[in-house]
């Protein structure tokens, strides 16, 4: 397995979830047992010098590889959801989205200023979700972010929502 | 790590959802990489003689341990989400919660009748959404099927939910 080989295993799903848009599916990355070992160990290489405490997954797909990232990279595993579904005390952020507004938490208790936290989720496109979720990190005053996608879309320029000082990484591009 | 240690690492949150309702936490289990540690080698240590093909996780807290014992069992990870999530065609099903109804998804070309399947979630409570997952799994006439869960609330009786050839584990219980 390598990116361009993971590349053209990643389904095009046209007209979702609206019409005009070539969803990338990665489920069918995430079935094959040779994608999840190749996505795992290129994760695992990426970060393993870094000193990451903390793996933020974002809800849902971000939870996928997360915690197994944590595991190799001997850190924990913290959930950014939906406002309503973290059942403790949380920080929250309410950021625009294409239509409405939307509202990200994380536990209150979940990072402090000792943690070096990776945020990662499957796909960036507009990247205005991971945007928000770095703004509602740096509200615990943590050392360092770096931020990871397994798939980005170059042509959205998604990138351009994060600070110089924030190092994003994807593992294929389109 | 032990069964005994990680039930009182669990975070009772009262009233969460619902009043009355005593909720256990498992995020002050994910956020130390001792836990997931442990999990994770119990999981495997479960199922590592049994055939596992595919590893269904249910969304979204399903996801977090789900990715990782697949990559440990050599297995493919699928997803299962509530409608309109899942971008390709699926198979779903509709089933009765306490508030009204829901229905969840697989994409139809996830499972195949050679599968050996572990269908995972962190808890088990009255266990209408595993229930509705594996009577949307055997729609694929897969070969066999194994439930698991990281916590059971024995006193809930969700189990009474399954058959009995289809065998149910859970690594702690209250």
């Amino acid at each position: 397995m390598n990116a361009e080989e993971l590349k053209k295993l990643v389904r095009n799903v046209p007209d979702f979830p609206n019409e005009g848009i070539m969803f990338k599916d990665l489920t069918t990355v995430f079935i094959r047992h040779d994608c999840l070992e190749w996505i795992s160990e290129e994760l695992y290489n990426l970060y393993k010098d870094c000193g990451i405490t903390k793996i933020v997954g974002i809800e849902s797909r971000g939870f996928i590889m997360a915690a197994n990232l944590a595991i190799k990279l001997n850190a924990g595993f913290v959930p950014v959801r939906k406002k309503g579904k973290l059942p403790a005390k949380c920080r929250e952020i309410t950021y625009q989205k294409e239509y409405g507004k939307d509202t990200i938490q994380i536990h209150m208790d979940a990072l402090n200023e000792d943690d070096v936290v990776l945020i990662h989720d499957d796909l960036l496109a507009t990247g205005g979700t991971m945007a928000a979720a770095v703004n509602l990190v740096k509200k615990f005053n943590v050392k360092k972010i770096y931020v990871n996608f397994i798939a980005e879309l170059d042509y959205l320029k998604g990138r351009s929502n994060f600070d110089n000082n924030i190092e994003v990484t994807s593992l294929i591009h389109y």
